[in-house]
């Protein structure tokens, strides 16, 4: 019935030795049977079901430990396992997900990206440079002039062209009719380019909208999906991953996510969320906010991301960093020293700054990757 | 298109006055257009979608900008609704969602709670004390093992017996199985005790899953569900109490939701997130740890909670607070003096404690309410 398997999670705890090893020690009960353990005689549990601490050592920024579970307490479905992780300890202070380390045993059960990085340049054609994403914007605009602003970034040779991830279904921009009006906006430029540039829409939305929305999206010639996790639930993106009807990429948007990464002493890493846990889930690409932006996350942090989405991961694909978030033009030589080829560069605001004449302004853009 | 009806927001802002006020501008902004506001030229933007600054103000533990959004830019669903309340910049650090006021027009859109306080109370024939809460625990224990500890509970008194939140469908408790036990268990025990005590199993599981196990738990004869939002997306409650043929309690764990909570510059305050957030959403009774136990929260926190279950939000009815986790019985009349009548107290472990017969605890943890 348990096989011995196990998998491990590193912590990054805080405190000193004395409350960072207490600590340790009340995630393996706390994550597990939470349960006094001083009550359980049966031994089925005393020896598998309860968390056990394989490492623990001083680090720079606190404590680190190792801790194994048994893989059969997941029940090898994407929402226990990240109840393991991280459910109840949540709700405790100084406790953070540093690193999983799952066996094939565990990861077998998970499918992962449909693409990948190799994927994604397959299906755009695009084999040798970074790939350039651009969001349809503002919030306001008609279904009509979405779709023209989606021509226009197509025509200028943006690879991927996404809704921003507030467009849902408002009564000024549709679903239905803006999906219609962003497809035909691309599928009009690629037909002049001979580029085979995708449009992309937020398909975020309720319980049971999302994954209708997926297929209407489908239906009327979207050749890709942008949802975010945090408002949907991390399996919502697994369930189109795993979907044999949705042959697109999909792509993961931060929204609501960030206080998992922005308290220092609690949460979980970059790398790990961003990047591991977005794999496991079968994101093709992960936004994310790239340094030097309006956001916080340092350029540490970002590398950690852009290493976790290329670090071997049983048969889970590699993923593309899509770093992005009030990036300007002049950054992008940059970014480039620190991600290399293999990154998705997302430009908002950014691309209507540097002329009036937006297809020049994404040209240029272009041009400099 | 634009009513003119705007739902207000009020956010928690660190830093001094000039960069708190820098903050308020930024939200405005960043949680609706995303977009360089120098380059908005549509009067329809710069009047209705982007959002406005109704008060700022300094307050004990920084500044408190109460921001206004059209009730459109929502377009009406509970994601896109959070998503504006603190989508991107869950990603800026110093930022803390006090508390939303909804206009009528906006409220429209959501049922909130099938049963409230008083259609629990009806439903479990109790309604002048108390409710107690037991946890179907450890992990590893098989269905019958955990099918007898719900007669012992439901036998000793307990109202509601919930499985522990990290029961799922692992293969020593398969799900059905589980759920068939413990049904039959509480039904036994109010067959000689008269009462009408309830069986709540843990439904939280994938996208797919979660909405499959709800139907096979009410077919098996559950009269509760318990998910975990921050697991499936909130909106599973949603759904969930959208559903007609769902007509029992809905009870919502915190198991992966305590980052939004945990980091005192960033996140939700406590009222928000567990309180107003939960009714929205249909929680009939909203778990989180109470102050005093092994999780952190102050005593100030659990009032504020227990405030916001039953604070006037136009025909969304009142919820039962359920805090719990690492209590003991000797905390019990303090938390009577902070939550009065209208409380779930939820005992885990600790019904365990005080003697080695489990009904006969039950029976104590009974008597002191």
């Amino acid at each position: 019935m348990i096989s011995g398997e196990r998998f491990t999670v590193e912590y990054l705890l805080k405190g000193d030795e004395k409350e960072a090893l207490a600590k340790a020690e009340d995630i393996c009960v706390e994550q597990s049977i939470e349960f006094p353990k001083d009550l359980v005689a049966k031994s089925l549990i005393l020896e598998h079901i309860i968390g056990r601490i394989e490492s623990f050592k001083k680090v720079e920024d606190g404590y680190l430990a190792t801790i194994s579970f048994a893989i059969e307490i997941t029940a090898f479905e994407f929402t226990q396992l990240l109840n393991v992780l991280f459910g109840n300890i949540s709700i405790k202070p100084g406790i953070k997900v540093q690193k999983i380390n799952l066996p094939e045993s565990l990861l077998k059960h998970f499918n992962g990206p449909k693409f990948g990085i190799n994927g994604i340049r397959e299906f755009l054609g695009v084999y040798d440079r970074p790939l350039l994403f651009a969001a349809l914007k503002p919030m306001g605009f008609t279904p009509k002039e979405l779709g023209e602003l989606a021509y226009k970034f197509a025509l200028g040779g943006i690879d991927i062209i996404k809704d921003d991830h507030g467009l849902t279904n408002q009564v000024f921009a549709p679903f239905d009719e803006r999906v219609k009006y962003c497809v035909e906006g691309v599928e009009r430029a690629n037909s002049e380019t001979g580029q085979k540039s995708i449009y992309v829409p937020n398909i975020t939305a309720s319980y049971d909208e999302t994954i209708g929305r997926a297929e209407l999206a489908l239906k009327l010639g979207a050749k890709g999906l942008m949802l975010a996790p945090a408002l949907t639930g991390l399996d919502a993106i697994k369930k189109l991953a795993d979907d044999k009807n949705v042959n697109v990429p999909l792509f993961s948007h931060p929204a609501f996510q960030g206080s998992y990464l922005t308290c220092s002493e609690s949460g979980f890493s970059h790398y790990c969320l961003l990047g591991q846990i977005s794999r496991l889930a079968g994101a093709d690409g992960v936004i994310y906010p790239n340094f030097g932006g309006r956001f916080s996350f340092t350029k540490q942090e970002c590398i950690n991301i852009a290493e976790s989405t290329k670090v071997k991961m049983g048969h889970i694909k590699s993923i593309f960093p899509c770093p992005g978030g009030g990036m300007s033009l002049d950054k992008i030589p940059e970014m480039k020293d620190v991600y290399g080829n293999d990154v998705t560069f997302l430009m908002g605001g950014g691309l209507f700054r540097h002329s009036d004449d937006l297809v020049e302004n994404c040209k240029y853009f272009r041009s400099i990757i």
